[in-house]
């Protein structure tokens, strides 16, 4: 018998792309979606590339908790602790594709969201879902935290360089340029087509919120408080993140000692592809997939030490991570559902 | 065992996209691929997003004779016939993704292509296949003639019309406007980006190759020797193409007539979709799917029928409409390895 | 002294185009500009491209009728016409972009629009602006009712072959399609930029508002009652429409004849461009501009009639044109301000 | 009686936008124009938006010697020094679009371009163009180097806080975006649309050319041998450079005193816009214009200065820039033929 999975926003961009995984998952099937905004409707009206494949009416919150075994709320911040409440009381499993058990520490939360945590034993329970840095602790646990999108590809990026002190831990610079898709699907004047279209910008420059996730993540890996300059731009296509990310080179540090480092960290892992020498990751090579290539690059004239990830910001870098983490927490093969070969074009 | 597949010309686009439905097909397997301007190179240099789903490397034409069953050619018009006629003696099935054996009047591919049929009695053997309109003839055949992408758009949107005598059969107009992926991988000066971009054109005004293709479709169908106008257009967008077809209502007809003869023809069809009244096909909706939409209107102020239909050129124009009539011609489920659950955005 | 221009709705993509022109226009300065949306905002914040080009600041509609001499109003149907009467009392020249003068018929404003002609004496002063057709009528007039986008490209296509009978008074179809800024710059679900993104579509098939303006233009220069069907696409570009119009050549009327017709039309017009054969209008081609490119095809096979004319749809089908008006109704050279070299790409 | 201008290579992006601007230059005009590519061509068939406009035929490289008193030359580099000795000897102003008069050092030349200097007498005449950081030596000028489009964007966005001692004088970043203009008309594999379209990486990672110019315009003007690190990324738009630099605060300093430094740096400049607090530079607010935008940032939490600087790279990046200095040299106005208001959308 399948996993019965509920999902909670079915018809944000997130939310829809975890009904297209769950709907061509082996061991799962979408048993439940709900939405606020289009509550009654079919998901296949709102999003009719679904024809012939979803069936599925947006119900309330409670009718998914209701059918479903797993959870995923793909919510704003600051609603998801109630549910994940009601999920740990019903014993159903939970993951948060939002923001509210992300960060460790609630000052933090406080600091970058302005809310509360509501119930600091519930907290307590949540795992911070990024497999390729955490996975054991993400096995068996029925409280998930799912990153953020660019909070997944800049630790993945900078990850080995830290852990094995390659690099300065101050001085660390994540510029980041992401798809539009990674803003929602409710319209605003800067996603107009017409305003975006032939535009590029930054955006939050250094006080974007996913600063302290990010620091928490490579603090908690290099064992040093680490503070980062974080910079975020808005590219006119739909889908992906590039993270160009910047380092200062211990002295004597190779390439090669760096390009060792990472393949001992990811030469085993599936949906982390550490490019050759000389090839750059691009956005284009994994849309629609689950995948976190990275690519890495030495300055010597001046010390300098660049690695390039790319991601899907909805596949790895929210829906497929989110898949991922459920079949770490059911036990099932970690790429279940997630070999769908991607298009190339 | 599975089918063991080739693919002739794999690194253009078609190719490309008939690897990655045979990646996912339960019953087929890639087996050897070639190319000319790539021989020697993975598919996965040429095409990153394959990194990980496949390690084939490019090898020559006779190399994908000898390993497998069945061969897929993308080649320019001209030069498929000698490999069809290797096929045939070597007892492999062979599908054309070009115009070699579309056109049952070697006077009208001279006429539009400026070839010769070297070799009548094979093209005696080949077959045409659309599924939906002559599905019957596939079943069980090994030799293919995949239709070309707006050859399949515009007859399906027009064919239950025209077989019903619901419009007449002169004055057809089919408008259409294509994805830039239809015009091949080549880089052209209309295809490079700061000349395709924030443009829009049509090409080939009453003149494309494409005419008498979908001419020799509606005329079987019909009865009647159709002849009609079709413009295509280029759109800036890589997949999708948009049939507006346009014809003269028959004296009384209503749209009523019209949608129970479209659903009489398709309502049992998996990949047509015919779309409820009031909602119009979208190149977006059938992207990276197998799906013909088709809507249907009337304008009764000058008895007009328009009917539109989407189709993803590259899919259901091209690679998912071969594999079809592969699964049709080996006897497996017609829907093999083409239901993948295409991205909502 | 220049003469004094305000616009009401300066905030919209065809008011701040209109600001644009008059901003590099030699005999006229822009004097005032209101925005119900803006009021209190400089146009500069809005449109942060004028920053150190314009310092206006947003006021109310009344302030810009006391400014100017001349008032644009780029308003939704149905509020212009108090303005206008306001306008004609105080003395001032008055030239509405939106619909409330266009249409002759109060009828058929009732159908498709849906409102009353307030005044109607104030109606038998308004002249329709569309210059290459109706030159001398604008020229001195103060109530000018400025075409829509489509219902430019249109007729301008059409008229010389419908004037000179060579093509039939029925079955004519205009099949169009338009970049977004048509839609105006509030931010809408299919406008936001992830859903019109790569998706091509046609909307208000055989029932778009324009649809009886354009019969009312062609009717007038063919004498006789002309019904077309028009069906507009949404493109996912900023600028242009290219309208594709379609009828039905009259027995023995040849391709010179038609050219012949259109050169003696439009041979001595500056902003109508007559392609030479074998060449297609490209929406690029006229973008920033006040041009209408016009190209022309037969299909003997069929015996049809291809004319495809390319417009700025703020351009020609906006701004420029309204900016040409204003020359006819003040006596400026009627290229006065239209005359920028475009970006060629 | 107007400065007769030549430009050597026009049916390139940088020559053909040359065009546009002498086009609408009031003390300047097209004289002549010389393409390889399309010599006996019209200019506006290449350019089919310049109808109307312009009735120049490519010649040769000697006609537009002989006929012009000043030389725009948009060569690939070394073949610049040949064409810029004739125009010495004949007594013409020659301007180089390419790079080879930018860098002092023959040593860095022959190690990133890999030539000589031919005529080193010659390169001892040419000043480098970059009007706002090197005003005095250009004027009256009649060799000139333009500079290239990073070395425009990234040199304004950092000077003042490196000419006042703000920030260390290593570890600098510039982490640069641009259009896909900036890569030339010919067509390419990675610029062929379907390739570049929803796609974004970055290329030449520490090593692009731009490199040294950068480095010698900044370490004059600080003082001191600036080395820093420069990424470009390849954006699917056409035009624009968005530049986002990165430097360590000097102790103690703060935002206000860097606004000071650029403010009075810029604060009379017309073709710099300092953006006031909180508003990011924007390439679309910038685009067909010579405007440079600069906004500035710090992260207190890291001590990280920020600068993000955007123009279009063939405006200021190009030929925007490149008439300025024609302006400079001849002691035209400085923003003669610059003042064309942009389209805001």
């Amino acid at each position: 018998m399948k996993l019965k999975v509920g999902v909670v926003g079915a018809t944000g961009y997130a939310g829809a792309e975890i009904c297209r995984l769950i709907m061509g998952h082996p061991q799962a099937e979408l048993a439940a979606i709900s939405s606020v905004s289009f509550e009654g409707m079919a998901l296949s009206q709102v999003y009719p590339a679904y024809r012939a494949f979803c069936d599925l009416v947006c119900g309330t919150e409670d009718e998914v908790l209701e059918k479903s075994d797993m959870v995923f709320a793909a919510l704003p911040h600051g609603l998801s602790q109630e549910l994940a409440a009601k999920c740990d009381t019903a014993g159903k499993a939970f993951l948060d594709m939002g923001a509210d058990f992300r960060l460790e520490s609630e000052g933090e939360y406080r600091e970058w969201y302005g809310g509360e945590y509501t119930d600091k034993a519930l907290h307590e329970k949540a795992v911070y879902g990024l497999p390729e840095l955490f996975r054991e602790q993400i096995k068996g646990k029925k409280l998930i935290a799912n990153p953020g999108c660019y909070t997944t590809a800049v630790p993945l990026a900078l990850a080995p360089a830290l852990e094995n002190g390659l690099i300065e831990s101050t001085g660390i610079i994540a510029d980041c340029k992401s798809g539009v898709t990674g803003a929602g699907r409710k319209p605003t004047q800067s996603n107009h087509y017409p305003e975006l279209n032939e535009s590029f910008t930054a955006y939050k420059v250094a006080s974007h919120r996913h600063t302290p996730e990010m620091e928490q993540t490579l603090s908690k890996l290099s064992g040093e408080a680490i503070k980062l300059t974080f910079v975020p731009h808005l590219l006119p296509i739909n889908r992906g993140i590039l993270a160009t990310c910047y380092g200062k080179l211990m002295p004597g540090v190779t390439e090669k000692q760096l390009r060792e480092a990472y393949d001992a960290r990811y030469g085993k892992e599936f949906f982390v592809r550490l490019l050759p020498q000389g090839e750059t990751a691009n956005v284009k090579h994994v849309r629609f997939t689950n995948f976190c290539d990275v690519s890495l690059f030495t300055d010597p004239r001046t010390g300098t030490f660049v690695a390039i990830s790319a991601i899907d910001n909805m596949g790895k870098g929210a829906a497929g991570q989110a898949v991922q983490n459920m079949n770490l927490s059911f036990g099932f093969e970690e790429t279940a559902g997630l070999l769908l070969v991607p298009p190339a074009f």
